[in-house]
């Protein structure tokens, strides 16, 4: 009769299209950028419970969490924005909403998604609900011709949006708490291509990087009336004679108490910046270009993963002694690292060994591994309860 | 034939016991005092979805997640443990762990539940899936026949628990990476009767308050052989004289950028504190004796409510002025706030109307009021991905 019932259930679950429920706390999506596809894992057993085909080209994708912690929403590299329901495994909604894009953000009450594209430059904000266009903002400037690639899009409390424009050197900030009336702020001569950009995680600093010239530029979302302020004169210099092999990622900025760890540009360096005075605090030799400089989520370590020709390897700093204290060799094409929420292990991304690596980060021993097909970003749900991710 | 598809559908749904699929990271559970009964709700569109009952004498009691933000741990004030799944609405397993009961914690990996004793004296660890007994901890002291209260139990990274000992003035810090050979280490002579405690956001310090004398006790969990030290020797000073109608709560401790905000004993103040040098930065008037002083998730509001005779009220301050700014008047009995998880909206329970009210923290206005049966504590999913909560 059990046996009878469960089957006539699981025939039913099939017909009906229930999912069986599950929280939806501990799990995460990775990039799969060769295949066009994600893999949905879960952090508590690390497993694999499925993937989702069909997603465009996803080099440098990214992806933010709808407040429920059920969709991701996936920024491809093509323009393309995908719903993907984590727990059907299947997408919702999708919307080739530009030429090429990189990267979005979710808004404070996570009832809209913003994109920023390159082509035709600009930013694009939907309804998170049905992928509708709420506001088509083209990112003009000078003669108002001309259109500037958008970069570094991040959201801010009070259902803001802040991003760069890579072209015009100039910060925008939009309030979108009427969703009919976007208010935009603008701030000009920031500095000349801000490349990438961040947020600190209480949603007050907004930081972008300059290609073009040294220094960043610093706009204090509490404090708009004073502008944007150059910071760290020498961030860069004379950098760019060097050859960079790859831009360091501004949103790995980790922030530990008072300290900031900022990849150096093309320097074999992790910079220490002081948050109180946005002075240079110290520097840190490191086994290559700095990539990604991330904070355990107590603060305690700083994880740092590097550039071609070193990026098979990661190294971990002791956020109080400034010092490296454990060096990982994790395999090939380290791209990306995520920490579990409460930062008792992180997951790792080893493209070029098509695996998943997950470390304890007390004991640095490797938990689990998994098959991955040339995995890039990893993203856990509880992203969709931070300002800035 | 759609219809009857639906149909049988849903009846199956009833048939099979299948919980319709839904993401839980928006979802949260409130306290209904006196009726042992827990109402869970959902904050994306602000409503009720249901009520558990039969939890026991709920006086006081707190809540904490399983990481996969599923299940709630109800740790109530007879000693009962109940976990409560919060999809499908029912017990899923309840032990009546002692005779009287204050707060719990989950350990970094999810996998323990601690509880902290009044009666008799001691922690008790349950395993979070199962909640049978992994380890008891009798709060033994001095000549080792007497057993002193638990309070200020919460959780470290690195599957720490730490504690408080009331009678014995001590505290503890539990090491439980191998569950089965806890490592225990006490610092004694902390100070007389901790009351309450709390930890930093980032799980670094440790802080007790102190009813049988002035100041409070800091634990540097970084630096563990530094010791216990003594901080703000003038808190709480003189104040055991006055009136206390109820003593604040430490958990409820606002970090905001460098600064804490604490409620003062007895006083109508907010206790500003600079967190570089711990020492007093500052005193700000407020309506009453304070008792939840909660930062914003930006931390750029600190919202106050008040112990009888000034429970109908709500203060927030401004972290930046030190000024207040607002002044709400919900209702009579406002017991306990939460705020949404980016801090868009916070709730607030008004146990003497039996209602929840859930107010724009932007705008101010109310969005939302929902009935509760005497409603208290209130606990957002997101709570799951925290350190100390």
């Amino acid at each position: 009769m059990k046996l009878m019932r469960t089957l006539s259930c699981l025939l039913l679950l099939l017909f009906c299209s229930v999912v069986q429920a599950r929280g939806t706390g501990d799990l995460g999506v990775i990039i799969e950028r060769a295949d066009s596809t994600v893999q949905i894992v879960e952090t508590s057993g690390n497993t694999s419970i499925g993937r989702v085909a069909g997603l465009g080209d996803l080099s440098h994708a990214s992806i933010v969490y709808s407040r429920d912690a059920r969709f991701a929403y996936v920024f491809g590299r093509d323009g393309g924005l995908t719903k993907v329901d984590i727990l059907k495994g299947e997408i919702v909604g999708r919307t080739l909403q530009s030429g090429n894009s990189i990267g979005g953000a979710i808004s404070q009450d996570g009832s809209l998604v913003a994109v920023s594209n390159y082509k035709p430059g600009g930013v694009k904000i939907f309804d998170a609900d049905t992928l509708e266009l709420v506001v088509d903002m083209p990112a003009t400037y000078g003669s108002s011709a001309q259109r500037s690639k958008v970069i570094g899009l991040v959201d801010a409390p009070g259902q803001k949006f802040v991003f760069s424009l890579w072209d015009a050197g100039e910060i925008w900030v939009v309030d979108m708490s009427d969703r009919s009336s976007p208010k935009v702020l603008k701030f000009k001569d920031i500095g000349k291509n801000p490349y990438d950009a961040l947020i600190t995680p209480d949603g007050r600093y907004y930081i972008a990087g300059l290609f073009g010239e040294d220094g960043m530029a610093l706009l204090d979302l509490w404090n708009l009336s004073a502008g944007v302020k150059r910071i760290l004169p020498n961030y860069g210099k004379g950098e760019q004679k060097l050859p960079v092999y790859k831009m360091p990622h501004l949103e790995g900025w980790a922030v530990a108490g008072d300290l900031a760890f900022v990849p150096a540009v093309g320097r074999h360096e992790v910079l220490v910046i002081n948050m109180q005075t946005w002075q240079e605090a110290g520097r840190i030799k490191v086994h290559g270009q700095p990539i990604f400089v991330m904070a355990r989520p107590d603060g305690r370590h700083v994880w740092v993963n590097f550039a071609v020709p070193n990026n098979d390897t990661v190294q971990i700093i002791d956020s109080q002694s400034l010092e490296i204290i454990k060096q990982l060799k994790p395999g090939k094409g380290v791209l990306h690292m995520e920490f579990e929420p409460r930062g008792e292990e992180i997951w790792l991304s080893v493209r070029d060994e098509d695996r998943v690596e997950v470390y304890d980060t007390q004991s640095f021993t490797r938990k689990a591994t998994m098959p991955a097909k040339k995995p890039s970003g990893i993203f856990f749900t509880a992203r969709a309860h931070r300002i800035g991710l």
